[in-house]
């Protein structure tokens, strides 16, 4: 494949080339190869004219009449917004404003709330830690027992496996869309019918999916989801994550973290919670407004873009970044931990080699910047509408002239 | 008083005064008078250097890089900084990340963990919703009791309110070192030593304290403190909420929102949970960094003008409120729900009447801006640094002539 067609070629047939341009750094000569946008996207153009309008303008003269103006529904509205653009969510089951960590610890007891006589947490060892965690302490706390599904760092989790885990004692399975490390792509239709056929709830975490595949969540009948915004969304570092609740659940939903902002009347100021009667429930205080904004202004890329086409490039910055591996890198001994297959392939593709710590050192200081993930791995998070070819050929050939030089 | 001095006079004579020059809209005539500084308080011009200089100099070109050059500390610089200027906390005890909400509920659950055996939470009637809302989802989920303090909105609490309720079986106080309604302020050095007499633990609530009267966290032997920061530390709607753990209790603390920011190694996405050794074991997930840097401008300015110098302005400020509500507005009817005393007194002013509902809305329209909190009161809150003697008395005389319209 590459030797048909070169990166210059790729990139001059690509119907996306243009969104390129519209995010900060991008032509920066001392950033020849940003590649870790499934860790933390690229800021956009638009986004920096977002913040200074709103600190001048919102923040700094509407004041606090601003939460008559939006902010207050803010967290629903953009909730609705990235369900609608990229989860496949009706309007109403999707809020914004917490940690993914503090959204995954709600939705997660809120499940678990709905499955009472039922004591086991499904999780796998592959998961990325903070939902390990978080149900490690949901379980310390409620006495519930978590069951562990055995799939390594560099795997996925397959319905055969979670169809041997769940059974009667099932009240919950937290899984992720896409597997932090490989990049491998759970089935959540099929899984998530396992599941509730074995009477149990599903929480898929779409942290490394949403906004780079496409998800149908309202479809697929999932119940509840969560996901970060400042990977394929381009939100900043650590603006808010999203959770999403299937609208059958949200009325006899209870989360954990009543706050002031999710009762049926915030200015009330009432002297028992009483929960709002929709998603707003899922909020508990006040939302973080100026770290809204940058994720605002990518969701208008990716409207413009469509999901689909999203996807399309993706595979195809995937698919050319294995063909310089097979070329260049397969030689050295570097193990390709990513699927071959495209269908069961995320949006970052993990290759692993014992230099890769050290390496990855040089290259960031170079401003060819993969992520790196321990012990030996490095991911090439390929953002669609930031990512272009010329990118992924300039990083592996620095890391083939890295293991030159180290291994002759 | 204001027989003596004018507002003119008193602008003069304030040492503070050019301060009021570092934030957006000070000067906008559409904006005469904007005093809801303790609901929202205005961005300082320094906070959209620093926002376009963060989106296009750190997150634009440092990237991933940024987690290491300062981000993944910043929840605990920052925390120590707020500790520093503005709670008389030593550092490694305050961080920064999730709402006060959120915040709250990890402290109040750390707290009752470290009490075994008492199952008594004592909450007073006249605290913020936030507060008496989260009370109530702990109490629900873990079988512990809730003590009401009848405290009215419109008044504080009192030692002897807290003596009369703490007993045996008290594990948590949670109170609010200033009242939200009424501004009263508590008496925190003694009440946290009636309830340490009773063996139990007090959780402080200081939103409507922090940044505007000294505290002493250490020196008064406060367990767990929380407090936000839009308020007068004019960190931007929703910006993240502080936390605060007394060194003794850190070892031995345990919160409920286990997350891969709070391990002892978050990079080596260890296997099962092992919190970190400090602080930031309170520390959930990924932390909001861009919405925590209007804050560290409004730091600067609090710095350079010292607490002290803080306070005594904001005394002068509420102090000429109730001196022109005693000459302009007594007259109508109206009742100031605030203290007289100084010593007991916060940065805010409230006043009630049952025209004030209807009436603030003109007052928003011509950017005449306190807040309401109803069912009937306005409150003045007036930020020592961005508040002008004038703009209380512009605010004054248009509710005054809003009264005199509907009452003659």
């Amino acid at each position: 494949m590459t030797g048909t067609r070169t990166a210059e070629e790729l990139d001059a047939a690509d119907a996306l080339a243009e969104f390129r341009t519209r995010f900060v750094g991008h032509d920066d000569p001392g950033i020849p190869a940003y590649l870790d946008g499934n860790s933390l996207g690229r800021p956009t153009i638009a986004a920096g004219e977002r913040w200074a309008s709103f600190i001048d303008q919102q923040w700094g003269r509407r004041l606090i009449r601003g939460w008559d103006e939006g902010w207050f529904e803010a967290p629903l509205a953009l909730g609705d917004r990235i369900g609608a653009l990229t989860l496949g969510a009706a309007p109403g089951q999707t809020i914004v404003g917490d940690s993914t960590t503090v959204s995954l610890y709600k939705v997660v007891r809120a499940a678990l709330g709905l499955r009472p006589g039922r004591d086991e947490i499904v999780v796998d060892r592959g998961n990325f830690p903070t939902d390990r965690y978080v149900a490690e302490g949901i379980a310390r706390e409620t006495g519930a027992t978590l069951r562990w599904i055995d799939v390594s760092l560099g795997a996925g989790v397959s319905v055969a496996d979670v169809e041997a885990a769940v059974g009667s004692r099932t009240a919950v399975v937290l899984l992720s869309h896409v597997a932090f490390r490989s990049g491998f792509v759970a089935d959540i239709p099929e899984i998530t019918r396992v599941v509730h056929d074995a009477g149990g709830l599903v929480v898929w975490d779409l942290c490394h999916s949403v906004g780079v595949l496409p998800i149908e969540l309202d479809e697929w009948g999932v119940d509840f989801a969560s996901g970060c915004t400042y990977k394929y969304l381009n939100g900043g570092p650590g603006s808010p994550a999203f959770l999403y609740v299937a609208a059958d659940h949200i009325a006899s939903a209870q989360q954990p973290i009543q706050g002031w902002m999710g009762v049926r009347d915030s200015f009330a100021m009432g002297r028992e919670y009483e929960p709002a009667e929709g998603i707003r429930r899922f909020v508990s205080g006040t939302p973080p407004v100026s770290a809204m904004l940058g994720m605002e202004t990518m969701l208008d890329l990716i409207e413009s873009a469509g999901i689909e086409a999203i996807r399309a490039k993706s595979i195809a910055l995937t698919e050319y970044a294995i063909a310089l591996y097979d070329e260049h890198l397969a030689g050295f001994g570097v193990e390709l931990s990513s699927p071959r297959d495209a269908d069961v392939r995320g949006g970052h593709v993990t290759i692993d080699h014992p230099a890769f710590g050290e390496l990855v050192g040089e290259l960031w200081r170079d401003g060819v910047i993969p992520d790196f993930r321990p012990p030996s791995g490095i991911r090439l998070g390929l953002s669609p509408l930031s990512t272009s070819f010329a990118e992924v050929e300039i990083a592996i050939d620095r890391i083939a002239a890295g293991l030159r030089a180290r291994l002759g």
